[in-house]
C-alpha cells in the first residue's frame, strides 16, 4: 500500500468525523438505529476481497454502511449506562498513536511512552487529590493506564491474593481459600474478576439501610468470621459511584477495617472518580489513603475516548511482585538495572499501544479548568432534570448524584412500560435498573453535545411517552 | 473545545505521520533512542496545565518531546521481539474508530459494531482455512477481538476452568484442583494467564529432544497420573510459532490427546497463525479441528496496529458460560431474545471501542492477495537473511522459520559481547533469547519497510560488531 494517499484520505476521514460531530450536536441523527438483528451482517459480503480495494470506498461503506447502525454514544440523547464521551483532541491524539505504531510492554521498547505515561497519571493523581503514595514521583506506587475499569479490579485483586499468601498464590493459585468482599451494588466487573481471579463469587457484604452503601460494620465482623474459619480475606472492593444509583461506600470507614486486617482494598471510582477533579464534588475521598489501589475511567466523564481507565497502586512492588515475567527474550539492559518502570508488570496483556498520549493530549487540550467545567455543565444539567422529575405528578426520583437521575413511576407497572416505550424511542436513550427490588430508570448526562434545550427536549420525551401510557 | 479546529490539525498530523513513514522508510532515524532513563520525564511539567492549549502546540511537543525518545517498531532496522507492523488503512481506521466514539459491549449498544466484528472474524477463520465451527455463521463458535494473546489465553483458561467444573467453578474457583499444561517454550503470558485465573505455575510438560515442541506422550501421561491423584486437568496451551524460536507445537497429535481427556486445547499462534493466510506456508495447523480456541495476533503480522488479537472458540456457549454477567442496568431486548451476539460475555472487560473496524479496512484495503504478499515477502528475507548467517564463519544459525532467524556465534561469550555490543547500536534492534541453556539472537523481519537492501544493512552493522569483538 502507498502510504503518500493517506495525508489526503485522513483529511477527508477529518471532515467527515466533523460534519458526524456536527449532526450530533443538533440532534439531527437518531440515538439508536433502526435495524433489526443480522442487518449489518446482510450487508456485508461473506468472505474478504483477495485484491485489495480504495480507502476512499471503504470510507464512503462506512458512512453508508456503518454509521447508521451505530448507537451515537456522542449524542445529547445519549442518557444511557454511564457515559463514555470524547473529544477532538483525543481523537487527534489517537490518529497520531496509531500512526507511531510503537509498542510499550516496557521502557526499553519505547521509552517516551512509559515516561509519558508515568507522568501524565502523576498528573491525574494530583488533579484529583489522591494520597501522594500514588504517585509515581512518590517512590512507593504509581498509576498505569488499563483499558478498563474491569481490567483494573481483576489486576488489584490479583495483587492483592498474592501479598495475602506471602506469595505462595503464584506457586499454588488461590487453593479454595480466598475471599473477596463488596456489595451487590458493585459493578458486575467485580464478581466477575472474582470469578476470573479463581476465587468464585466474592462475599456479599451487606448494604446500609436507604443507602444502597457497605456496611462497614458487617464488614468487619464478616471478615473476622472468615478468618476465624480459616480463610484468608484478600481484597475488598468499594465503590464510589455505584452503576445503578451512583452510590458512594464509605471508605474513611472501610479503610481503617481493611488496613487494620491487612486487607487489600481497592477503589472503584470509575465513574464519579472524575468529578473529584473539582474540589466541592470530591465526594467518597475522605479515607482514600488507607486504600491500597483506586480507578477511574477517563473514557467516562474526562473527554478521553474508550479504552482508557487509570489504575493506582499505593505499593508498586505488591503489584509487580504478582504480575511480573522475565522470559530470556525480554530481558534488557534497562530492566536489569532496576531503574524503570515496565508497565508489562502492572497490567494482564504482555504488549501495549502507547496508551498516555491520549490522556496527554486531552488535559492538556482542555486543561483542568476546561475539564471542570464540562464536569460542573453536567452536574447542572443532572440537577434540573431531577427537579423536572420532582416537580412531575406520577413520577418519583430515586436517586440523583453527580450526573446521574435514577427515576420511577408511581407503579412498577407503569416504570415497566414507561421503559418498553423509550426502548422504541429512537431519539433517546435510557437505560432500566432495579433499586431496591422495584424497577427503575437511568438518564447519565455526559455527552458532549449536552445542554439545557437538549435536557429539556429528553424529558418531554419522557414525559410524552408516560402519558401516552397511562 | 470547538470542534472546527479539528479537521486542519487532523489533516497537519496525517502529513507529520507520512513524513515520519518516510523517514523510517529511508532509515533517516535511528530505532533506538539514545535518552538515558528519565528523559522524558525531564522535558514534561510536574503538574497538568490549568489552562487549555492549543492542539497544533500540542502537536509540535509530540514530534520535539515524545517521537526522538520512541524505538522506532516500524522501522527496517527493528528486528527484535516479534514485529507489531502497522499500514495507513489501520491508522485511518483508528481515527474513524476514534471519531465515532461508540462503546461495543453489548449489540444493543452498537448493532454495526458486533455485527461487523462477528462478519471480520469470519472473513479471516476463513482466510486462513481454520475449522468451520469457528466461523459466526456455524452457530457453533465464532471470533472475538481481545487485546492480546495473553488476554485471549486467560479467557480460555476461564473457559476451560468452568468446563472442566462443570460450572462449579463459577461459585467454588479452582479451590487448588486445577492444572494447566504447556511446555517452557510457551510465551510468558501462558503461565501468567494461570497465575492470573488463579490455578498457580502450569505443569511443564518436557519438549521433544531438538525440537523444542511438546512431547504429546508426555502429556498424556502427565494428564493420566493428575487425573489419578484427584486433579482436574482443565487446560493445554499449544503453541503455533514460539516466541524463542518459533517452534510449532504438533497440534496433530495433542488434539486427539486432549480430546480422549475432554481437557481443553487451547492454539496460541499469535506470531505464526498470520502466515496461515499462504497455504504453503499454513504449518502446525494440521489437528486444529480438535481445539476448543486459537488466536491470533493480526497485530503482528498483518498490517494491523496493536491492538488486535482475535480469538476464535469452537463452542461459544463454553465461553459465555464462564464469562457472562447479566446485571439488571444492562438488561436489553435483544439480549432477552436470545439472537444476539453480546461481546462482553467473550472478553474480561465489560466495555470495548468498536473494534472490528481496524480489521475490516485492513482487510480490504490490502485484499488476501495483498497480505500474503506481505507475508512472502517477509519469509524470502527471513530467508536471505539465514542464509548470510550460515555462510558466515563464527555464526551459527540456531533456528529458521517463517520471518524469524535466531543465531549465535561460536561461543557463549562471543554471543554475550555481540548482544552488549548491540544493545549500545543505534541503526539495529535484534533482542536476545536462551536456547538450550545457551545465549542467542533474534532477528524477526516484519517491517512494513523490509527490503533486501536493509536486510543486507542489518546483517553488515552485525557482522561488523562481532568482528569488532574479537
Amino acid at each position: 500500500m502507498n502510504s503518500d494517499v493517506f495525508p489526503a484520505v485522513a483529511a477527508e476521514a477529518a471532515e467527515r468525523l466533523a460534519a458526524y460531530w456536527r449532526a450530533l450536536a443538533a440532534a439531527e441523527l437518531p440515538v439508536v438505529p433502526p435495524g433489526a438483528p443480522g442487518t449489518t451482517l446482510k450487508a456485508l459480503p461473506e468472505t474478504a476481497p483477495e485484491q485489495g480495494e480504495e480507502l476512499t470506498e471503504i470510507l464512503n461503506d462506512t458512512w453508508s454502511t456503518i454509521v447508521p447502525q451505530l448507537v451515537h454514544w456522542q449524542h445529547p440523547g445519549f442518557l444511557g449506562y454511564y457515559p463514555t464521551n470524547n473529544s477532538p483532541a483525543s481523537v487527534l491524539a489517537e490518529l497520531v498513536t496509531a500512526g507511531l505504531g510503537v509498542q510499550g510492554m516496557m521502557w526499553s521498547t519505547s521509552p517516551a511512552a512509559t515516561e509519558l505515561e508515568q507522568r501524565v497519571c502523576d498528573w491525574l493523581a494530583l488533579a484529583l487529590a489522591l494520597p501522594e503514595h500514588f504517585t509515581h514521583a512518590s517512590g512507593h506506587g504509581g498509576g498505569v493506564i488499563q483499558d478498563s475499569a474491569s481490567s483494573a479490579v481483576l489486576v488489584a485483586l490479583v495483587a492483592a491474593l498474592n501479598r495475602a499468601s506471602d506469595g505462595r498464590w503464584r506457586q499454588h493459585g488461590t487453593e479454595g481459600r480466598h475471599r473477596v468482599y463488596c456489595t451487590d451494588q458493585a459493578n458486575s466487573c467485580v464478581p466477575k474478576a472474582a470469578r476470573v481471579a479463581g476465587v468464585g463469587e466474592p462475599v456479599l457484604v451487606p448494604t446500609l439501610h436507604g443507602t444502597l452503601t457497605m456496611d462497614p460494620v458487617a464488614l468487619a465482623q464478616r471478615i473476622d468470621a472468615d478468618r476465624a474459619a480459616g480463610l484468608v480475606p484478600a481484597a475488598v472492593v468499594a465503590t464510589v459511584g455505584t452503576t445503578s444509583t451512583c452510590a458512594i461506600d464509605p471508605i474513611h470507614e472501610i479503610g481503617p477495617v481493611c488496613r487494620e486486617r491487612g486487607t487489600w482494598l481497592h477503589v472503584d471510582a470509575a465513574y464519579a472518580g472524575s468529578a473529584a477533579l473539582c474540589p466541592e464534588l470530591r465526594c467518597g475521598h475522605d479515607g482514600l489513603e488507607h486504600a491500597d489501589s483506586y480507578a477511574v475511567n477517563a473514557h467516562k466523564w474526562m473527554r478521553t475516548g474508550t479504552p482508557c481507565d487509570v489504575l493506582w497502586v499505593a505499593d508498586r512492588h505488591a503489584l509487580t511482585d504478582a504480575m511480573s515475567a522475565a522470559p530470556s527474550y525480554l530481558r534488557n539492559r534497562a530492566t536489569d538495572s532496576g531503574t524503570v518502570v515496565d508497565f508489562k508488570d502492572w497490567q494482564i496483556p504482555l504488549g501495549r499501544p502507547m496508551r498516555a498520549l491520549k490522556l496527554w493530549y486531552v488535559l492538556r487540550a482542555h486543561g483542568l479548568e476546561g475539564l471542570r467545567t464540562v464536569i460542573r455543565h453536567d452536574v447542572r444539567l443532572a440537577e434540573l432534570l431531577a427537579e423536572l422529575v420532582e416537580n412531575e405528578p406520577g413520577f418519583h426520583l430515586v436517586a440523583h448524584a453527580l450526573g446521574l437521575v435514577v427515576f420511577r413511576r408511581s407503579s412498577d407497572e407503569q416504570t415497566h412500560e414507561l421503559a418498553a416505550r423509550l426502548a422504541d424511542e429512537p431519539g433517546l436513550l435510557c437505560t432500566p435498573t432495579t433499586v431496591d427490588g422495584r424497577p427503575a430508570l437511568r438518564a447519565a448526562v455526559g455527552s458532549p453535545y449536552a445542554d439545557e434545550a437538549g435536557i429539556r427536549r429528553a424529558w418531554g420525551v419522557i414525559r410524552a411517552h408516560a402519558h401516552a401510557a397511562c
